[in-house]
């Protein structure tokens, strides 16, 4: 008789960390290998290019309904979705509610959970919370760019925003080039800037100079890292001027460019999936840099009015993969557009599915002995 | 202090039955409240129209990797979200993957999972066994249905296929229309037929007569009401001819019909939601017929082709809303055709919730005490 038995693990939050969610070096080295997937193409997203980021739920600005949610800051559903080949050869997805209200309740601004299944039969093989993999993915993939994009010999790293995403950045990136001895960060709120400075001050002795700025450009000045992870509708603007020659501009978040520079022959650019760009192009409304500010949809905005083009578009899995030219030497200025993939979450999720089953962690889940219809 | 603790409720198939998941009556009425929110507009789903099915993922047909899973029958993953308003006021989302070879493996084709989420917070509510509220949910439409577009009087129903869904279609349509008399059986596999036909026999006394039918024209002569939803590419073909005046076509799955005749002022034309076609129109490419055999979407080929105007196609939702007129008199043939949709898996999840909280079934999961970034 066939066996029809499925279970499944769950892992709470506290049980993730056990597993090791937090742990940045682990994260940025399977990334590494999430892109290096992505470079060869064995993968594939949902959508009609196989390459989309998700399919979203938002709430009108004026509902119709009393009792219907209406627009706010970061207010949306979203399912991510993804097959990942490789080791993992796995299905999943993200699903997660986000309201920016949450903050108030002491609750994160976005509450994520991740299911893997099993990519032939789609039984789910584990549910586990889904924040920590987000955030930790999310921090990881500045420290891959890093590995690939920025100078060997980067010593001055500049943290624009000082919330959640900039701290898990800053751990990738400070993984990646150890040698980094001066931090700079700038946030809006000052007190936002100083607690990430005592952070670092106690956690990461080799960081010898950490500056608390007064204004987004003493924060880029001099800078061989720049991380720019704000959360909110105003994008930081950084201009050209500012920025020194061989500067690696990490960008996982919304970003203000001058059109001149991004379409000039003085920066490189590159993204983690251009292809996901081109499934926003079809998902959503030009102009799409004013929806979330990502450098990767100011790239879909200057395609369309033809002042790009997509062949000046690297992709990093491609870097990655050995299919293209890394850094070409050190006065390159590169920029790297992050806009987030479920095959991230899936990865992540799998190595942590692993750790927990090393350890015995974790609460065994029973769906059905037999299905009741099958 | 505030109360930032999160807990969720799982429910696995046993206790999804203990919960009424097999209920049908109650489903239909529970449907028939979601049409009703439909045809209000009180609901969000997915997508840039707010009406879409959900997201796909799907295999190639030659895959460049060894490892990557490949096309075949019924083989996907599914991702399909929404928000529904009125009493529910929740939002969730079911995520499955499907591959017709489960079957082989004693599996289900589709293996189900659906989450309920704090339309607020985003917070997880319930995890539940999806197969029998996806089984129960898409056998209750046909059921509602008729409620409204089949004659008061229907005594002969015609099921064409005879599998898990034709079987509760059966429950929903002799719910809403208890004086069927006669039961008329078509499937490729006359054995499926003789056993959907012993479990009428069973359970449903009031059918007095109970035909296995050697094809499709035999069993849909005479009908009153014809139910059609049969899996896999060939499409069950009927012909204009062999309808009896005054039929109720209930069109779950593929189906072909004479373009003749669908264009034709011989049928009316009802969808569940026009806007999650029109939403498919986007995702997927024409011509669309091919792909899954819906009836609606043939009408976005023929409505592309001209052939067809939206104006000629109503929505369920609106005709129980009390917006258009439901059936006009004894000789109208009516065309209903569904899609499925993610509000009937959150609507009936979250009534199974509601059911179980009161009879105290399922395991209590926790999230976490405190998030460990908020």
């Amino acid at each position: 008789m066939e066996n029809t038995r499925v279970d499944f693990l769950y892992l709470d939050e506290e049980e993730m960390i056990e597993a090791g969610v937090k742990d940045m070096h682990q994260c940025v080295g399977v990334m590494e290998e999430v892109f290096s997937l992505l470079g060869q193409g064995d993968y594939i997203m949902g959508g009609k290019n196989h390459n989309s980021h998700g399919i979203l739920i938002s709430f009108p600005d004026e509902p119709q309904f009393p009792n219907m949610p209406k627009n706010g800051p970061d207010r949306r559903f979203m399912a991510m979705t993804a097959y990942l080949g490789g080791r993992f050869r796995v299905a999943g997805e993200k699903w997660y509610g986000s309201n920016k209200e949450n903050l108030s309740k002491g609750l994160p601004r976005s509450i994520l959970m991740v299911m893997l299944n099993d990519a032939d039969t789609g039984a789910p093989l584990a549910l586990m919370s889904g924040n920590l993999i987000s955030a930790f993915r999310t921090g990881a993939i500045p420290g891959v760019g890093a590995k690939y994009l920025a100078k060997k010999d980067s010593r001055v790293l500049s943290l624009i925003a000082a919330g959640v995403i900039s701290r898990t950045c800053f751990l990738s990136l400070i993984d990646s080039r150890p040698g980094i001895e001066t931090v700079k960060i700038y946030d809006i709120y000052r007190e936002s800037s100083e607690k990430l400075a005592a952070f670092i001050k106690e956690n990461y002795p080799s960081v010898k100079e950490i500056c608390v700025c007064g204004s987004i450009e003493e924060a880029v000045k001099d800078a061989d890292i720049i991380n720019v992870a704000a959360s909110g509708k105003i994008y930081p603007k950084i201009e050209e001027r500012w920025l020194k020659p061989g500067a690696f501009l990490s960008l996982p978040a919304g970003i203000e460019l001058e059109e001149e520079f991004l379409t000039s022959g003085r920066c490189r650019r590159v993204v983690d999936n251009w292809k996901m760009y081109e499934a926003w192009s079809e998902e959503l409304t030009k102009p799409y840099w004013n929806i979330m500010g990502l450098i990767g949809t100011k790239y879909l905005d200057l395609i369309e009015d033809g002042k790009l083009s997509v062949s000046q578009i690297d992709n990093l899995g491609e870097i990655i993969a050995g299919k293209k030219e890394g850094r070409k030497d050190d006065r390159e200025i590169i920029l790297l557009g992050m806009g987030g993939m479920p095959v991230y979450d899936v990865a992540w999720g799998f190595q942590m599915l692993e750790n927990a089953r090393k350890k015995g962690l974790g609460t065994t889940l029973h769906l059905w002995d037999r299905p009741d219809m099958a």
